[in-house]
């Protein structure tokens, strides 16, 4: 059979890249990145508003048309491909991003009257401008409907569709009325590609409306016209003008237009994929299964796993999401997520430290030295708040076992160690509530780059780390869903699990735990415990007067152990 | 009447400095340093074993020749004084320093066949080679004579006079065998200088021997023979051979010989004054009087206060020592300490931040601008333990509240802030036992040179914050108890109060504290307790899940009140 390939298209805070992958087994053929053209790196900010993050929607199909000619053109300069031999595209983007919509399904912000109002543009995932609306979100559901804040972890975020949409009613209510709809970026883009004339029509993933905007069908949908009455009656008026249903990856969002085809350069009809958040197939890139962990490591991370949705997943606490369907049809979709993973450790060289990557090396090299427990150091690595297990902004840094021998490379490995305590914090209680950890795949810069962090990863969660096999995984993952919208016999596969197996792959070196290191972590990990149950408001009667003498001990018991691990 | 003149004497670590002051109005007419010889800048160390600090004794006395006669050389140089004028001497020194004696009361080391013998040299007061002997002591104590752990804040240290005795017993029986008693430098130097001939005669002060040698009238003098023979019967064999009675600096040691005239160029027979700790006489230099805390801040700290002996003053849980008469005839000297101040922040700038002291300056300016609250930092001040109120060395540091903003100079300020909030604690501890504490005077480099950390404490504790007049108050603290030990009728006083009076003066600079930073550092410092309490084991309860939060408010409401205090 002739080979066949598809379209992935991963829409960043900063830029679209596109990938042309081949069916087969997943091999990039063609890749290409488009910057964002307008505001700083494709933001547009506020010099008044320091929470305000939005960007140009025009932007989106601007460089969606470079990325995907773009990664085209590379894949044709090798031998094989054709471009008729693309079957499906597939597309995924940062969320929760929604943006107000015209009664066509145009954005609003492509309209003169709107093109500069930044209240109608696209309120990107890390606008939080909703900080005061998410708060009365969760107070109000507290009261009126606590089963709506169950399978978000407890608390609607400042980040999240409600938040936006209700600030932009109080703060551009010109906007708010001129908007017919709302729409995730996420189905946005699916619907621009299948030429969608009517926000009715749009097709709208589980994923987005799941995750972010307070969707189940355990209580028939978005959440009631009543519930959205107490918050403000005009939000209740707007239910009806966003969606009934959402769905999963299941079947195509639609086909390709006709006007989309001549503009990327692609067959016309050919299956557009549905629309996910970048993490939901890039779990799916990393080749995502039941019982592995898949993280997003960057400047924080997103944790994805899965569960089989045949028997009924129970709510856990402190996970933000579970939502059937939303990384793969037929599971349901779990997301946490840990508030600061690269970002305190550079935190700590660079802005504590005034160093750059040179002193990320050196610290790297000398903390590699040490031996569990050696440092003596304990942290909380909370500098950014606790997204899981804690769901609580409010909370910060702790580093704890200083003398006045403490270095900076010791601290740099505790505040490591910290987050990989996070990450089992994490583990911890997804297996708690029966969802099977036993390995993680990790995607990001740091899990490529350093070891030690790997290492430190496998040690404390007595588990294999894995590195996804491709550097691009969220923009494969729309690539694979695209092999499952075109179906077998159109060159794709009819499920997600053959897809995966076949387009994903893992890099050979995988980091194992070493079992002395893991039971010295053990300890570490229950006086990490101690510490975050007592400051997390978790445990009211702490007893921490043994915390500083256990550290002391254990430093003195592996001291000189060093370099062994 | 003719001015008279009193030479003081303080036996640091590194040097003897001798200073010569006029006793009308505490003057310094004349100073001089002399290094010691042997060593590490005096200090003779052995690479296997890195606990071990020892002195050799022959470079105290070639030191105190060398000290006071460049003194007495520069005091010539100035109109109006005159050798013949000297009335008395007066010195301090170091300790807990004992030294092993011989027969004739001449220190081991200067016997030829002991030169060279470590364990014949004076044990220095950081030498912790007796770390385990101490511990058996508090473990003998607690069992069978708890009464000689309270006034010593109920452990007994390391650095003590019996540990390092019962040390050298173990460690070098040959030294322990040959010595025919054993003193503290304090007393030594004016044995020496009074020409004493066997170690019966010295004249013990109660200063050293009430806080570093379990010595009380309480329970008869030293420690009974049997609790000794209980840690070795050697000890107890030793214990005639040491004293029966200490005494306070109510009447001199004895008087110069004619040996000791010659060679420092002094009247024969003037008096010299009983030997203290360099912190005792320090705070008598300071100006100390009931109602007032001296702190002598360097590295660490040490903190006297007196308190009348016309009634009887109970145990105070955590304070490391109570003894009546150590600091001056009819009061209690009562002595606490913190272990890191200045090496706190040096751990910070230097050896975390890899910086000088231009570092320390330009943190310190920054820090300055901040008010207090706003980093939203708090940390706990035992990157070397806590000597008071906790009296636990197996204590480490914390610092909490950090966000991915925090500052090097935000941590800065916190650490200094730590060092304040430990101040108050054992400020706080002495006023609830009726030691009342008005007001703080201060002697060290740091109190003279760091505007900002003055201010800080004067607004924790919310009292003003002074500065000792003389840079040199343990010296000049020798030069007043010898202008007492020559009494009124020689030139002198008859009393250490009339004396200090006329002798000591404080800088003009005060630092007074501002209502406002007061009350917020109220707020900060309950924080602070919750978790002293809560990680030095006092509270085994602790509901520690709002501190991050109320730290959080705080700063909220701090921010841009900085640059006000």
């Amino acid at each position: 059979m002739a080979p066949s390939f598809t379209v992935g298209a991963d829409f960043g805070t900063n830029s679209v890249r596109a990938v042309v992958a081949d069916c087969a087994d997943g091999r990039v053929v063609g890749t290409a990145v488009a910057e964002y053209a307008s505001g700083e790196r494709g933001v547009l900010l506020d010099p008044r508003e320091p929470h305000l993050a939005r960007q140009h929607p025009g932007d989106y199909l601007d460089g969606m048309r470079e990325a995907v000619r773009g990664a085209l053109a590379a894949a044709e300069a090798r031998a094989g491909f054709e471009r008729g031999r693309v079957i499906a595209i597939g597309t995924e983007t940062t969320g929760s991003t929604p943006l107000p919509l015209d009664a066509a399904a145009r954005p609003l912000a492509l309209d003169p009257r709107f093109r500069r109002h930044l209240a109608a543009q696209a309120w990107l995932w890390k606008d939080h401008t909703g900080a005061a609306e998410a708060a009365d979100i969760t107070a109000a559901a507290e009261r009126y409907a606590p089963e709506y804040l169950a399978p978000i972890g407890g608390r609607y975020s400042s980040e999240w569709f409600w938040s936006k949409i209700w600030r932009c009613l109080k703060a551009a209510p010109d906007v708010f009325a001129a908007a017919a709809s709302w729409v995730e970026l996420a189905d946005y883009v699916p619907a621009a590609l299948t030429g969608v004339a009517r926000p009715a029509a749009i097709r709208r993933s589980v994923c987005a409306a799941g995750h972010k905007a307070l969707y189940s069908e355990a209580w028939g949908g978005l959440p009631s016209a009543e519930f959205l009455a107490r918050l403000d009656p005009r939000l209740a008026e707007l239910r009806p003008r966003l969606f009934e249903r959402a769905y999963p990856a299941d079947r195509p969002a639609g086909r390709l237009s006709a006007e989309w085809a001549e503009a990327l350069g692609l067959p016309a009809g050919i299956p557009v994929a549905m629309g996910a958040f970048d993490a939901h197939y890039g779990a799916v890139g990393a080749g995502i299964t039941v019982g592995t962990l898949v993280k997003i490591i960057g400047t924080s991370t997103c944790d994805i796993a899965i569960a089989s949705a045949r028997e009924p997943l129970p709510d856990i606490p402190g996970i933000c999401g579970i939502v059937n369907g939303s990384v793969m049809p037929g599971y349901y979709g779990i997301e946490a997520g840990q508030s600061a993973v690269g970002d305190l450790l550079a935190w700590w060289v660079e802005r504590v430290g005034g160093g750059g990557d040179a002193d990320h090396a050196r610290l790297t090299a000398e903390a590699a030295k040490l031996a569990p427990g050696e440092s003596g150091l304990l942290a909380l690595d909370w500098n950014n708040g606790n997204r899981t297990i804690l769901v609580d902004q409010r909370l910060t840094g702790l580093l704890l076992g200083q003398t006045l021998a403490t270095t900076r490379a010791e601290v740099y490995r505790a505040l490591v160690e910290a987050t990989a305590f996070g990450a089992r914090a994490i583990v911890d209680r997804l297996t708690e509530y029966r969802v099977p950890i036993e390995r993680v795949v990790c995607c990001g810069g740091i899990a490529e780059k350093n070891a030690l962090f790997m290492q430190i990863y496998a040690d404390v969660l007595g588990h294999p780390m894995l590195i996804a096999g491709s550097p691009q995984t969220p923009a494969l993952g729309g690539a694979i869903a695209a092999a499952v919208a075109a179906g077998a016999a159109a060159g794709g596969y009819d499920a997600f699990e053959a897809a995966q197996q076949r387009m994903t792959a893992l890099e050979e070196r995988r980091f194992m735990p070493d079992p002395q290191a893991h039971r010295v972590y053990d300890e570490l990990y229950a006086l990490y415990r101690q510490l975050h149950d007592a400051f997390g408001g978790v445990s009211r009667a702490a007893d921490l007067g043994a915390v500083m003498k256990r550290l002391l001990e254990i430093r003195e018991r592996q001291v000189g152990a060093g370099s062994a691990t």
